[in-house]
């Protein structure tokens, strides 16, 4: 039998080329969207249009916590920042940090394969071309990786997967990855603003764009 | 300045003895209660009593995950279990886990801990008197705090403390700290049914009254 995987997925290249990753490597997915009063409400239809697309399960929860406010991917007061490569690399953690982000979506993530019973957990975390935010590191998901394994029912009695394909990658790497694998690049919604184009100046807009030059390949959602 | 804690508060009796703990060490606490779906939402009630009392801030978040209905501590459907103390501590986990919860919980604290900046995450684990739920261990816990250590901006940057001050309690410990605090055991909600009057068949309700009895204190909330 096929084993189960849970795969976070905000409709990104990133988890879009995730979840190509792991149906690739036969695991049985059902995708988790979390909408977290982002401005990039838009990457949610995405990921509903390519889970569609796939035939996959999807599971969407709404998390209300009003402290993510600070964060100017969520504020509306606040302009999703212009940064210059050299800022976006400098290890600064920009203000569209959202606070404990990742932490609280592997949580949800391991409570839904916990109650269905799935064996991994599929996450698109990358610690080389990010915008230094603290819990993209492979230190903080091996981290997470173990109170999962120990704080679950189902970690305790059979162990499960955690795992985060794209960790080591490069941008340029992930768009090789998700063309080999037939990922819809014109469907993915990376941009942190939400208009009707990407704005191109968002830290993933300008991540995605170098991943795509340096890779050769058109990325159709730009055109 | 005294350091800020955010302490996860239910209004049960663990932790409101852990809330009464913080303030005695002398930390600026803020209460952070979690509604799930869990049937006794009447210890919601219990909480936002005992914090106005004390004057504390409370945060209060709604996590509307569907699934966490596979445990009959939220199904409407599934009866609360009446287990003997003997079934209670077989280390056999019981129908009223809750999938992932701690975890769940740990890292929605460590969310707002973040983005207020506050110092520290106060939480009421226990594993002596206990249910048998895998998110309950010292293990776990241990893990958890590493998640939060490394996965949150503040952790990164400052360091902050992850504070379990029950775990190696017992029942009858944990009500004799309570007492030695002033801790107002007539306000405090253990039983999971939450009907008018605490019910003496679940864990919570079991493991309650033993603790009482051996501490030799009176647990007004049943009188």
């Amino acid at each position: 039998m096929k084993k189960k995987a849970i795969v976070l997925f905000s409709g990104g290249l990133d988890s879009t080329t995730c979840l190509y990753w792991a149906l690739d490597k036969g695991y049985d997915c059902q995708t988790l969207t979390v909408s977290y009063g982002q401005k990039h409400e838009k990457e949610v239809c995405a990921a509903r249009q390519i889970a569609e697309k796939l035939g996959v399960k999807q599971h969407f929860v709404t998390l209300n916590l009003p402290w993510l406010s600070a964060s100017s991917l969520v504020d509306e007061k606040q302009n999703i920042p212009d940064l210059t490569m050299e800022e976006i690399e400098s290890g600064h953690i920009p203000t569209t940090y959202v606070p404990g982000r990742n932490l609280v979506f592997l949580s949800v993530a391991a409570s839904l394969m916990d109650a269905i019973g799935a064996d991994a957990v599929v996450a698109g975390p990358n610690a080389v071309d990010f915008s230094g935010y603290p819990d993209c590191t492979p230190a903080f998901f091996r981290a997470a990786t173990e109170a999962i394994h120990l704080g679950t029912a189902r970690g305790v009695s059979q162990g499960v997967e955690v795992l985060a394909p794209l960790m080591d990658l490069s941008k340029a790497d992930i768009v090789r990855l998700g063309a080999k694998l037939g990922v819809p690049f014109g469907l993915t919604w990376s941009c942190y603003s939400g208009g009707d184009k990407p704005c191109g100046h968002c830290d993933s807009c300008k991540l995605r764009a170098r991943g795509f030059a340096e890779a050769g390949v058109v990325d159709e959602s730009v055109r």
